[in-house]
């Protein structure tokens, strides 16, 4: 069963290969335009606060000794996500990996050695095409979980994350609006936390329900499946987004990437970043804020000093409180977990923390 | 909210805490017996096909300069355990390393510097007081997911595992019998697989409908959440259990500790190994059965190779089928994964793999 998405995808995927056959028949050099995702086409956005691919392009020909096999890679991996949107299934990127790889006939060439090439070649695509990834059907490895306030269609089965049990629903890596549809919203606010275990914490004290909420974590580093599903309900369901995330260089990292994008995958902070979401903490000064103890700090590494010395060259860092909340960091040579809070007791995240947080508005932006 | 297992285990430490209080009224150097987790007190049960932890027992003494600090560590845990037990509540290992480390008074001494050594003395506490780290409260991180043919019943909410959409349930760290329930179950087995790519495909293919199972991943080694919901799955629902895993000594490994336990954790054996569990494949032989090309197939590397004839060695691997197998593999000199059977088709492993080696009982034991 083909969705709305995978018509218009499919189509894309057959101009793409329209043109190259009409380049055939008129005895031209097939050629494919693909736009540039070099750190020299990526571009942060000021006024819209998001990092941004430039307009340069690259023309890729298949007469070409450099660019014949990359050239004939990129039309295996179009036409393989056309074979199985038109059958209206995904598939996973290693999986994708394997149906392209064989060896040429009459050579001992194989089509790709390792992954990382038909990744690639993904990338290309969806930059050439204009489409993300997953609406080319195609999953990476999920991480995170929701449970909350709203009430969401998943592939036709109805699911109401009020009653997710200490479980909680599994984020696929796709969710796209032909499989994941919102339902009954009584939220109020979207909550991100870097961690698992916090999520746990919150989520058995039921804090979404006291403060009607969703709750999220994308375990570590937000996928891009959770980030869309982010981006979806700030923009459709129209909620404020925060993150909690832990008072280090890693943490500011991961609320950049939700915020502005990466500069790995500018093309998609489009579809991805939220630049209206803020960071709730933990801060630096949280740890007097909320006296706790300087045991439960952990000195900085010379990795950390090196990461914050870069963040604060970051053009989406430049806001004063970042600056001076990255430099008080470094100037107190010390970072702090979130977890370190339970220092005060099993709930005081719960019952403390968050809710003072959010009632005086002390978040970064 | 104490829950039964809470009531049990907050006995249990009052148990051991009163014997201390004993020996220091009486006069005598307090003491614990643990018994030990070291390789020497290991082994497998041929008859249970478990591997075991034996009966050596430690004494830790409070006045032993090389015992005091781990004998005041273990007390601190066992307290704050029975802290959060006492109000009904759980937390993660990082949480509890943070309740525990401070600053002892009038010194310079911190009571743990890292968090590895919490986490030996809740191992130690487990086997001391015969619970399992689930049972004292203490989460891990979380990894896994759930859907298939059985309702559950999770911390009050009933979840129908049928209607879980392309999500699935995200199994918690602790399924035990006071917070996960089993209601109403059609299925007639459960099948883990290794990856979660795969568990995608068989999702979205509806496999698990289609051939009456749970399908549950654990996102590579099943972390203990999932083995545990695996065990009271096979004995409480008395299903069949079957892994569907990669082709290498790495899928054979989590094989192998689904069924028997591992040599780390050998105490849990009993409350986590599943002895009837199968092995649904990947087999050496299915390259050539199911026609997957060469390409399909990667070399072994070094570490493959060590860990194969490793494998040939443990008691656990001594069946003939097992032996054959291994020495298959290392002749062949390649690994296959799971996803290679793509190069037959999207949905493969679907439509052809799965329903193949059920019908003909085709794993090995």
């Amino acid at each position: 069963m083909k969705s709305k998405v995978g018509h218009r995808v499919l189509s894309k995927l057959e101009g793409l290969g329209g043109q190259i056959v009409r380049d055939v028949d008129k005895g031209r050099n097939p050629s494919m335009d693909i736009p540039i995702r070099a750190l020299s086409n990526v571009k942060f956005d000021e006024k819209r606060s998001i990092i941004e691919l430039g307009d340069e392009k690259q023309k890729r020909y298949f007469f070409n000794v450099a660019m014949a096999k990359k050239f004939m890679q990129m039309l295996m991996v179009a036409e393989k996500c056309k074979d199985h949107l038109g059958i209206g299934k995904t598939t996973s990127l290693r999986d994708l990996y394997y149906m392209v790889k064989h060896t040429m006939p009459g050579t001992n060439e194989e089509t790709v050695d390792e992954q990382d090439e038909t990744d690639e070649c993904i990338e290309d695509l969806e930059v050439t095409i204009d489409e993300l990834r997953e609406s080319l059907g195609l999953y990476a490895m999920r991480k995170g979980a929701a449970v909350g306030e709203i009430t969401i269609e998943d592939a036709g089965d109805t699911i109401d994350l009020r009653r997710m049990g200490s479980g909680g629903w599994s984020i696929p890596s796709i969710v796209e609006p032909d499989v994941i549809r919102f339902k009954k919203n009584t939220a109020k606010f979207v909550l991100l936390v870097e961690k698992d275990a916090v999520w746990g914490r919150l989520n058995e004290d039921k804090f979404w329900r006291d403060h009607k909420c969703i709750l999220l974590h994308g375990g570590g580093m937000a996928p891009r499946g959770v980030r869309r599903l982010l981006h979806r309900l700030a923009n459709e369901v129209k909620l404020p987004v925060y993150v909690l995330a832990d008072n280090d260089p890693w943490g500011y990292y991961i609320y950049s990437v939700v915020k502005q994008g990466s500069i790995n995958l500018a093309y998609e902070s489009m579809r991805m970043a939220i630049p209206q979401a803020k960071f709730l903490g933990l801060r630096c000064e949280d740890a007097k804020e909320f006296k706790i103890p300087v045991e439960g700090t952990i000195k900085l590494n010379q990795q950390d000093i090196t990461r914050a010395k870069q963040m604060l060259a970051y053009p989406w860092f430049q806001k004063k409180a970042w600056q001076d909340e990255i430099k008080s960091m470094l100037k107190g040579g010390v970072k702090m977990e979130i977890e370190a809070l339970s220092k005060r007791g099993v709930t005081f995240v719960t019952d403390h923390y968050l809710p003072k947080k959010l009632k005086s508005k002390d978040w970064l932006d």
